[in-house]
């Protein structure tokens, strides 16, 4: 910033590069709303008020501004497309701020991950900050991509958008101060620490909140929620693809704690984006159940700024950035035009002006898909060859959750081999490692996929991203993981030797290099045919990504096996 | 930290180090009190609640627990003691961390005194937070001990204890964009910079908030306050021993605006302390107001808190440093114990327990009154040294205000020279460089100090802190004025030849060696002599130390003559 001309504008000695007139300014420190204009120069708020000329001058009329919105915790990797096309997505929906957590990159690809988000998210009209990733890999269980300790984090920390320490999953580790727990906690001591502590509650949430993490975005209840912001956590309120807990959550808001709460997306995928939108649907939605719109507004601006300590945004006053959000209706907030550093970005809905894509060094996030093909089998001796069915654990999807059970069905047994049963929706499920070419495969069973024939793979599988595959034959699997393999990462529906459907995900096999908007008519392809495949699911291909995620209840399948979360252990896949 | 054992404590493993029973907790993120047990754990919070062992335990019975309180900012050396003998006096009333700037002592010895007031308040139960002084001198027009640099102040930014740059009070300097000044904020631009812009709105307020200064605690009035939290800075509500501004600015509290809003002293003298306190006594105020009692405790310790990012305190939570107040009555606000990093340092009022004085290098900052006796001359010759009377500008007292008047009046001519009038109330008042030794002598009249004979003499004069000395002749103030030399700096009452009274104030001429107890005492005795002198006010050494204050309007007397502060420029004593 010149500070000598942004002192010019801001006393009304020198035009202002654009003033924006006679619109209805929300003030989120003193929760007023006022008629007044807004002098903007050198991409900053330079004055509000009267009085002011610029080279440049929009008629706001009876509409309101307010400052650009900040995801307080998104994982950008879930939208499927780069920091690019994720902001060419959101921007117009009024974000200009997110904090992200590239945990799922960095399980693939390890720091270079971090540091492609980072070049791919720079000089972007969304100001892309990046938590580090504290849990790479999740457990010692699935065979990730990278492991990031203390000395791989720390060196990143000096980057300018880089704020802290991502979201400690790790409870237990850290309440137990398991060395390399707190060792990253110890070196984030003076940043931001996010938390994560979905169910925890008590004397090990008071030690874990003690001990360093300052936020929870996972509370799904209010009394969840009363209880960490009595602990001095931050709450930030999350709307998912997955998980919605908004609407649960707002009754616990105060006049008192509200300061002490934000907005936060997590996960969100290309049709959530694209149909229901992002900050911008949480403001609706939180307006809609009767929260007070300028406190909805307060949650998504101010206070996210605060939590993270940026004390150069998230208002309109003098000095902050003109990070701007145009709209009529504060009832149903809808972005009409949308400003970043003093620049229009996007109007209407869609970006405007002139969107430099980032050059990043992409050579370390594609054609990450490393199998080795010659030692992947599929098949599954059954302990007793001669018998006609075998006893197995089989995991079982709870529809609209990311919890799984544990169940035990007899599946049958042909050939020698145990085999998926269709017609009872017993799929046979694998995860193939792609990360390191170790021939791993872990094979199981699942129920409530619904296929009644082919097969569906993805290289998105939570948090390891292996290769997950589900299906009703050997051949159908194989010619859908090979498939996903040779985009170098994807989603694919196959059957027999045949693709019906897929989308690309070359970076790192978890985004496409596309617009949302193709991703999304890619993806829509995509489950029209797991559907004419017979899975009935909304969205088969999210229930295949946390197939794997062994540290969610109850029965999860990594490369290297069944994994009992419960017990945090391996379990056999017969029953006897 | 040792994080090992606060979490096995905060599990509850092993026995805390202290346990508060049964207290009612106030927590300041969520406006509740709830009775809990607080477990301590080598100086932090571990956990809030049933069920933890201590190896001590105290019952704590019906009574509040509250957080150690904050004074967002003070200048210690208004107290006229060291930084530890004002722990002593405002630990016991519940203070445990106070954000102070050392602006007078700056005005000294430059970063000497900065550099001894951090030694001066090491290791002490209150922790005592510096921001720079960014106006040292005040202006040209007087000459102080010392100029600071923006060379000068950065290398002291990285003590553990400095936060950032302190009440930048040129405000026109930073809004013109003078280099000198403009250097200091962009220096501190990621630091904390408090801001000081009394009188001030509109575009200038705009241009000044804008530029960095993110705080005023000079506010008067609710429209003044309103203004600014609009801008996005946050106000310290003022309770000085001069400036009294909490009970006007109370009403523009809102519960949205709450959370922008501290309290602090800025100058307090030993008497205001001792009579009626810290910032308990604002707490008492407050609430006697109407405000409701946790409002005001928020505003005393998390506001003050999250004003200077200090995460570790300001609120009863886990992980927090364990500086605690517990007290009997909401309404009637009076520390019965208080803890600092989970030790009892106070108890009814008086300091318990071990508390040990810090070593600090003092030679910098004793023996600094140096003046140049031999050229030292308190005589005036009147222009016409045959006429009767001279017309001269006189500094007009206004009663509980620090402004002055620009009089003009009549004095009378004896032997070629103009005198003091003591029947009219004019005396004559002279400052005299003592940092340099360079004989200047700036002399002048004041109307209202009432002296009828001798005169009163002080190394307290703000900002330079030149010895000030009104009297009724030249004698008396000769000697006053070489007897607070004889000190090496303090306040004096004479007559004649006569010492009436003195308060000692060796270190830079500011504060005493000695406890606030005794400062205070003898502080009551100078102000018998000068009452005894004839002067009516209730403090005339506060009157005598501001007389040389060029920043405030309107006629002031520096060593290097009299100032027209509108007009920003010196002016001749005589008027034609």
């Amino acid at each position: 910033m010149d500070l000598g001309r942004f002192l010019a504008v801001a006393r009304g000695d020198e035009p202002a590069d654009l003033v924006l007139k006679g619109g209805r300014v929300i003030n989120v420190f003193t929760g007023e709303i006022a008629e007044a204009d807004v002098a903007l120069a050198g991409g900053l708020i330079a004055g509000i008020g009267e009085g002011y000329a610029g080279h440049q001058e929009v008629h706001i009329g009876e509409r309101y501004i307010c400052p650009g919105l900040i995801d307080a915790h998104v994982h950008i990797e879930s939208s499927m497309v780069t920091p690019f096309q994720f902001a060419r997505a959101v921007v117009p929906r009024g974000t200009t701020t997110v904090v992200c957590d590239p945990h799922e990159i960095a399980n693939v690809v390890g720091t270079a991950g971090i540091r492609y988000m980072l070049e791919a998210s720079e000089g972007l009209p969304l100001t892309v900050y990046v938590n580090l990733p504290s849990c790479v890999p999740a457990t010692p269980m699935g065979t990730a991509g990278a492991e990031l300790t203390v000395e791989d984090l720390v060196p990143l920390a000096d980057h300018p958008r880089v704020l802290g320490l991502a979201e400690m999953m790790n409870l237990p580790g850290l309440v137990l101060g398991v060395p390399e727990v707190v060792a990253k906690v110890e070196a984030f001591r003076d940043r931001v620490i996010d938390g994560h502590a979905p169910g925890f509650s008590g004397k090990w949430l008071q030690a874990y909140a003690g001990a360093g993490p300052g936020s929870d975005h996972e509370c799904t209840t209010p009394e969840e929620m009363r209880e960490r912001l009595r602990l001095g956590m931050r709450v930030f309120l999350r709307e998912a693809t997955g998980a919605k807990n908004l609407r649960d959550l707002l009754p616990a808001l105060t006049p008192v704690n509200t300061r002490r709460c934000a907005l936060c997306t997590d996960d969100r995928h290309p049709a959530d984006l694209l149909d229901e939108g992002h900050i911008d649907h949480l403001i609706r939605l939180a307006v809609a159940e009767g929260l007070d719109p300028v406190t909805a507004i307060q949650l998504a601006t101010l206070n996210a700024a605060e939590a993270f300590g940026l004390r150069d945004r998230g208002a309109i006053a003098p000095g902050r950035r003109a990070d701007l959000v145009v709209f009529s209706d504060l009832q149903d907030f809808h972005a009409e035009m949308v400003f970043s550093a003093g620049r229009l970005v996007a109007q209407a809905g869609e970006p405007v002006g002139t969107w430099v894509e980032p050059t990043a060094d992409d050579s370390a996030v594609r054609s990450t898909i490393r199998v080795a093909w010659d030692r992947v089998r599929l098949d599954v001796p059954a302990p007793d060859p001669a018998a006609v069915t075998a006893r197995v654990r089989v995991i079982g999807i709870v529809p609209d959750q990311i919890l799984t059970e544990h169940l035990v069905e007899e599946v049958p047994v042909r050939e020698g081999m145990v085999v998926a049963d269709p017609q009872r929706d017993l799929l046979k499920v694998a995860v193939i490692e792609r990360h390191r070419g170790t021939g791993n495969v872990g094979l199981g069973f699942v129920h409530g996929i619904g296929l009644k024939r082919g097969a569906l793979a993805g290289s998105v599988g939570h948090d390891a991203h292996n290769l997950v595959v589900a299906g009703c034959d050997d051949e159908s699997m194989l010619t859908a993981a090979r498939a996903v393999a040779h985009l170098d990462g994807g989603l694919v529906a196959a059957a027999g030797g045949e693709v019906l459907a897929q989308v690309p995900l070359p970076i790192a096999g978890l985004m496409s290099d596309q617009p949302l908007e193709r991703v999304r008519h890619e993806m829509d392809r995509l489950v029209e045919a797991a559907h004419a495949l017979g899975s009935p699911l909304h969205d088969p291909f999210m229930v295949l990504g946390f197939l794997a995620l062994e540290v969610i209840p109850a029965l999860r399948l990594t490369d290297q096996g069944l994994v009992d979360v419960e017990a945090f252990d391996f379990v056999p896949l017969f029953v006897e």
